[in-house]
């Protein structure tokens, strides 16, 4: 019963064996193998356009340095105030940019609300030298709180962006949970919508180590590949993450794996609803389940094997709580297991 | 016959072997599970002492980072003149430390001259205000022209080092490849001999990606978590590279494909001693070879299926070359098979 | 009648007269020089303790170094919403920390308030990886919005920053118009209450360019010297920027204009209380008035030669206002005169 | 007999009397009044043709910003060996450019050799990911050893800059000591040779503090306003330096100061050529005279109350030395009177 996090998971049984598949033999180094060709191309495919892929080696370095390709002196970018990029990347996006700043958002359930995003953005004025000038907007898709934006969500953000000419980011270290959620496609979900480069993960669905940033714009990626190697994230064996994300993508195996953590998570919050002592913090639509209960309950849950911490819930997210509850987060992965589910609902 | 670079190898099969073997079951993200400690611990046991150990994705960030962790305002490192740090990794270093400045030092043969050295951090008066100040001293370990420092000149290194106050870095991408070489252990090779933190690579000696920086005072390492985790560098499944690891080290592997290496380059330097058509530029002592010949005859050799590139040499370090030739760097890895060799050498 | 802003005066004729007297003659450069030694004995006279001073070219430049002499990797500061430093300096704090963070605290009429603060610092555990790290706090005296910390607030500012070892920075751009307005002496308002840096502004109150970084703990300066060429902020001809310093400690001459500006305010604020086409926003206590209007008025007031600003006041800053009335800033300086005070009360 | 610096001399009595004049008054803040108009406007006319000039505390910080307007990821900049940008400013230049390095060329008597230059610049491949990527050159003028770059030799290197489509940037700390003794127009020595921005250095030459970066192509300033801004350096009372520029340019003061310094230098020279017990280590052309003599004689000559310095001179510039001598440096300024010329000369 371990609801800790998918990162706690290893990696899925055919993403290994892919791996293994491509131990042996010599291929070019630094990504220009055949193999490292084939998956960029495989990238083109699944977003139905030319893109430029660039493999790293973690969801902050994708996220740092997607701001870096389009950071200017003075340059603001705007994310939710819970987005991971401001909230778990040890000031990562501030450093990599080479100090450019991060303007948390309001919005309810780890949404940017499109109105507070456009006011924020004004008080940047683009041509005043004083107060910094903005550069990027990042959503995050599946959202830090298990929630999604729907199509018009993002269209709703992307009339921001253009209104104010900046590029649009979207962390997807999620990306494969909220695409089935949403039951759409990849470029639907993303250029389609004026999303401008994705952080694309794939180890939280069942990869050990496959994170890519992902330009609709080749212009925008023109200085990427000097930025990617100054930031020391240029793989000598880049077919480590090639091998993975070829299995990642095989057969749809990521999409099959994103719907099963979906419907684990699903699966989870009917326990919830069912329960009397526990409730749904409000409803999930990804992989990640958030529940209030009594911090008494909670630790007898642990002691009897389910693994889950509490989550510092913003104001308003969650309905009221008595003084003795927390909100908890339970996150599935390809690893879930309904036999854990069921234990665990056996418990509530 | 591939001799292009020991990175073009794919893993051992061991090495695939032990990853495939954890890629089931939970375990703590951000390398706090049992198999994380496990390998950390190992790595003190090799060591000889305790070590406080940070896996990275690179070696380019290995390096970068064990700077960041010893760099002070105005700072200068010290490293060779072609070292891999100055020469090949884009400006990381630089851009990693906020601006720390490389100085690059002269001597033979891919090792730093002692006494160009301490000539060297002379000229950066430690507390003059508007030079810069020394920071670090790095040397490379097996060199990047195939060299090693043997054990004393290490000490003589180690004693400048001393003789200023600086911390002693040491970029050991090929660090098996030394050891080996020099037959000795690797708490000789470092810590006895007066370094303080290691690049330590895996990845060019079988593993997929296996980098780690080691330091050998804890004080040291103090701010380095942070450092890491700021430069986007902390894998959540962490477990992947410690995976990498323990095959890595399990029954001297990590030693095997390095004498390996070694003695595929041996072969190979006994076919252009053995050649009139080519001759060695320098005496390898590790797994790389470096040849004069031909323009005219390596391009045939190429044509014939071997695969390696000219070098560019520093001014005195080959012998007399006539102009239509030039060196060729020849690189052997765990993968280089005897038959390649023979086949190769009976081109010569 | 001009309130646009305290640094559009030029300067005051003392602190010209200063310049002129030590234009001939040679002196050693870069700070080193007699004057510049006597001057920084001075700042130790009046802080009443040896102090380390660092002259610098802008105020925002003793802001970014100050937090540079302080940061560490993934580094938070924490300042009010309303800073100048996170609202009017583009991004230097950010820049020159090489990705420090300033988290914006709230508190009414541009204090922090302390429960506040203490809840903003506890959001980023000093020794949790992700979140970023405490580095320092940093209050602003007087504030942007005319108001001053009493001695007491700076004692509950200290005491969060206290309990949180967090180096605690004062932007003292005001710092002569807050001293004169509490009635009460440098080291009272600084390091008397747990101050242990002073960004310490001669400019807006009568110099041409005078600023400097003082220190209350040689320690804490350590390495200041190197921070502080580094960023190019070490002037060759010190001392013109220690004449200035000289004639503006010379027989309280800073106090006087101090005062001065800060009546000016007062005559000004009184105007506005007898107004009835305009308001007071809130109190000004130091040479700063705000005041409600309608638009029109405003503009009138312009037409007839008054140069005044709208400001951005913050929600819940001011008392309620009509939909066409806006809040406006009215700045004094040494150079304004009561005739263009009273001039421009006439107009009211 | 003060010859230790052209930085000890305070401010030409026009130049302290024209700030003076400009003490009373409101003017806008930040660069934008009318007098900073004006004065830029004349660094049009001065050069002969629209330029985009921008105000600095100094010349550091002119060098700095002039690489960062032009700076790339992975960006080399070329300078020579002995240059102030890498020679004296603390990595300062590395710093403001997030990591830029500094490529140090060599050449003869402080002028870059053009064929090194161009052997320097080839050694960084711009499409090669590894190595880093030339991004600007830099000459000195008047050099650091005091000669001076002829047109031709400045026309030499701008074909090697034009050839590499890189920026062009001169560093002119000395700019008019260099133009006089060329007899020649900024125009000349500038933008008609391949010079793209300056650093436009007034300090040394009479001003208190009084540089500035000029471009001659608006579009390379595109974002130059707000590097500006965001170094600290936008000088709130920017009219103080731009008093100082009107006066430095009324009637040609600029000329005739660097005339007299020359001159003076020059007077100097005669010295050392009619003396037996010094020579000079090579001709100079602008206000810095570099002499060899016995260690002991210049004791004798400083505890005669003449103030200068040993200088470390590069192999190869000097004429042989004997082991007890040294090369030292004179340098004179407007403040320089034949009287102490000649009070030296005695003494020699």
């Amino acid at each position: 019963m371990i609801f800790a996090s998918d990162n706690w998971a290893g990696a899925h049984p055919a993403i290994a064996a892919g791996l293994t598949a491509h131990a042996s033999g010599h291929a070019r180094a630094y990504g220009n193998g055949d193999l490292d060709r084939a998956v960029r191309e495989t990238f083109g495919t699944i977003f139905e356009r030319d893109v430029a892929v660039f493999f790293v080696s973690t969801g902050t370095a994708a996220n740092a340095l997607s701001l870096v390709a389009v950071n200017k002196p003075g340059g603001v970018a705007f994310c939710h105030r819970e987005a991971h990029m401001t909230e778990d990347e040890a000031g990562a996006p501030e450093y990599f940019t080479g100090g450019g700043r991060l303007c948390r958002v309001d919005g309810p359930l780890g949404r940017i609300a499109p109105d507070e995003l456009d006011r924020a953005v004004q008080r940047y004025p683009a041509e005043f030298l004083h107060s910094g000038r903005p550069m990027a907007i990042s959503i995050t898709q599946a959202t830090e709180v298990g929630t999604v934006y729907a199509l018009e969500d993002i269209d709703a953000i992307g009339a921001v962006a253009r209104r104010h000419g900046l590029p649009l980011h979207m962390d997807g270290a999620r990306f494969a949970n909220a695409l089935v959620s949403l039951g759409t496609t990849p470029a639907e979900m993303t250029w389609k919508r004026g999303i401008d480069m994705v952080s694309f993960g794939g180890t939280k669905n069942g990869c050990w180590c496959a994170e890519a940033v992902v330009f609709f714009d080749p212009a925008m990626a023109a200085e990427f590949a000097f930025i990617h190697k100054r930031a020391a994230q240029l793989f000598s064996k880049a077919r480590f993450v090639s091998a993975q994300f070829e299995a990642y993508f095989r057969d749809g195996l990521w999409l099959q794996t994103a719907r099963h953590s979906n419907a684990m998570a699903a699966a989870l919050a009917d326990g919830f609803r069912a329960s009397a002592a526990a409730r749904l913090a409000w409803e999930p639509q990804a992989n990640e389940v958030f529940a209030i209960m009594g911090q008494e309950m909670a630790a007898r849950l642990q002691g009897l094997g389910a693994v889950f911490y509490p989550w510092h819930a913003p104001a308003g997210y969650a309905a009221a709580m008595a003084a003795d509850e927390s909100v908890y987060r339970f996150v599935t992965s390809f690893a879930t297991t309904i036999e854990e589910v069921d234990a665990f609902r056996a418990l509530l």
